[in-house]
């Protein structure tokens, strides 16, 4: 294959399709989708068996590539839950006559053709898909090589539902792997109307580089947490250690600790505890260094400058001692990938600044970034969590893959 | 000078002093920026001379570049006007209790800084200017050579009140005009937040190239009138009269005019009256060539491939003969800029196809594409018409100058 505009090409033709579908129609087929992959789940579970063939089971990508008759119940009944949540398709966000008479409405509608870049979770396949669909919009996958077989028999079994409902497979196309097609899906902007790259900061920066349709950023989270002079000490460790260990691998994990100078010979001890059964390994500022070395910890290291603004995703982390709440604004400012950021204080004003001051798309205070995430927030399916400003920003789901249009229904008027 | 960072890392800290302002000081410095601009006025069009004085009165632009005491007038009206608009920020969009216990809210907040680049008019520095700061936000301003000096009196004027509010002049800033330094402007996504630009076709695609920083694209219109079979015919030549010719040089005038084989004889006839004081030049496919030669129009000329899919920006447009809907529908999606789009039609099935299947910001049945703008729609003060789907689409406003955060209240609070 040469070039994939022609699958691009299907890909705008089908949206116009998947657009007219009315919800019901949408919702069942998601509906049937769900039902197809529980009922092919050998047919998955197979392909799936060729993919992990080619892997190392040592490498830390095997364990999220597997799937078995749990894992694909899982993903179905993922599909089934967002046949069933309210799509934003045709809601009128606002209504008016205008001075000439005409009747002026703003409606949600689809946004065409969605593309989406992502790494070896074969799951991510399903999610995407049900979603576009759900949502009246057209889907383009590019998956990665680790899961193509997985994602080629998902592919199929969707592609196949619809049929059943007549509607062109067209609809979700799996794009080949080759890197070359990316660049060309980047700057297709004459049929992909928005791109989301999910995956590392490498992949999120190649897109930001070579993109020509609007995207949404998701992913990279540098996430700092300041524990202010008027913490409750013991409560701000278990939320860093929180933060940091329950689950280090993705963006919403703690990178950076910043604490009072005031209060940072009490408090960094107070992590150790928590730190132990993860054998966390700390890059530390001179005067934190001190301090953790003091208290016996091992795993330290000077930290040196790019290990702040470093995201960590394992059992390490970096800690600064400040002294102002100002020099721990600054820092995050300087630093932060304005994922989610947290404070704890016991002081409503400095709660309050930091709530406001603070750039980011989740600012918390004493609560641990783990929060940070779609499912929790009551948004249904999480697409990501974006880190940019437009459109989206934070977790988003569903609602969000639409655009606005304006109806205007007039009887004749001209404009004097 | 040899890098525009500087100024742009001021302006990224005096966005985090603007975003502190409370709604009422943010309307007091623009209405005092209202005041300004009207005191000063021969100040302002002291250096508007000077622009003028270097651009040839024949040229195109020289009406739009001049300012004189009316128009001055105009622009502090319009600040006026901004100063008493609502404005979105703090708004709370969502609000519920996570099953933890968290509070978490969804507020509008500033996008922080907002980067404009745009060519000769210099009210634009006003318009930009005032509608950053009543949302919360810095502005930095790349204005047309053209009007250096009338953009450098108004900045001044504005900064000058800004100080006199204790806020920094760095809140506000234009840029110089060198040419290398929009490229710089495109990247430097450490410091500006999003980048709006209004102008040409040519920068738009220079900056759809070049960005890194998210873009809300704004500016060419192809807009086609469809004149349906069912249509009234005389009012349909009313509108399409109107769409081209009340004023052929913005976006949202008519370029193509499409009409069903079946009413093509009896209705282009019909638009020659309208377009005879304005003298408009036809570009028309072989079926409408003959009929409009017939009919004695001189200047007609063979459209080529490429008067389909052109913007005019002029009193000319193409015709093309459809034989069906579909025909319609499918050379719209292949030539449309996703501006504007009308059909002229009696029949409510076919309006609602149109309606529904047609992809762009604005639609319409039975009115001139004339009618696609910001103040008519009741939105305020415009900043541009997006003919993108992310974040802002067709006519927006100030309540687009906004991004969401996701704000958490916490007690303690970490995820088991």
């Amino acid at each position: 294959m040469d070039s994939i505009l022609p699958i691009l090409q299907q890909a705008k033709a089908a949206s116009r399709q998947v657009a007219k579908l009315s919800a019901s129609q949408r919702s069942q087929i998601v509906a049937d989708i769900a039902d197809a992959l529980e009922k092919n789940f050998d047919k998955i579970v197979e392909a799936n068996q060729k993919d992990a063939a080619r892997m190392d089971p040592a490498d830390p990508k095997y364990d999220r590539l597997l799937l078995d008759k749990d894992r694909i119940a899982g993903i179905a009944s993922d599909a089934r839950n967002v046949s069933q949540i309210e799509d934003p398709v045709g809601n009128v966000l606002l209504k008016r006559a205008m001075e000439s008479g005409i009747d002026l409405q703003k409606v949600a509608v689809p946004l065409g053709v969605v593309g989406v870049i992502y790494e070896s979770r074969p799951n991510v396949t399903a999610d995407v898909a049900t979603l576009c669909l759900k949502s009246g919009n057209a889907a383009v996958l590019r998956g990665g090589s680790d899961a193509d077989d997985s994602n080629r028999a998902i592919v199929e079994i969707i592609q196949n539902v619809l049929k059943k409902h007549n509607v062109t497979p067209d609809a979700v196309q799996l794009l080949p792997t080759d890197r070359k097609f990316v660049t060309e899906l980047l700057t297709a902007e004459k049929y992909v109307d928005i791109i989301i790259p999910r995956g590392s900061a490498g992949l999120i920066q190649f897109v930001r580089e070579n993109a020509k349709i609007p995207t949404i950023e998701t992913g990279a989270g540098v996430c700092h947490t300041f524990v202010e002079a008027s913490a409750d000490l013991d409560a701000a460790a278990e939320i860093v250690v929180n933060a940091k260990t329950q689950r280090p691998s993705v963006c919403n994990s703690l990178d950076t600790v910043l604490v009072s100078a005031e209060v940072a010979e009490e408090f960094l001890p107070k992590l150790l505890p928590g730190f132990k059964p993860f054998d966390v390994e700390i890059y530390a500022d001179d005067r934190a260094f001190e301090i953790l070395k003091s208290a016996g910890w091992k795993k330290l290291h000077k930290a040196q400058s790019e290990d702040f603004g470093r995201e960590f995703l394992g059992q390490a982390c970096s800690v600064k001692v400040v002294d102002s709440f100002d020099e721990a604004l600054d820092h995050i400012s300087e630093f932060s990938s304005r994922h989610s950021e947290a404070i704890c204080s016991t002081d409503p004003e400095l709660i309050d600044r930091f709530l406001t001051e603070v750039d980011a798309a989740s600012v918390m205070a004493n609560a641990s970034t783990r929060f940070s995430d779609g499912a929790l927030y009551g948004l249904g399916a999480e697409i990501g969590i974006s880190t940019q400003k437009l459109h989206a920003r934070g977790p988003f789901a569903l609602e969000k893959l639409v655009t606005e249009k304006w109806v205007l229904r007039g009887e004749g008027q001209i404009r004097k």
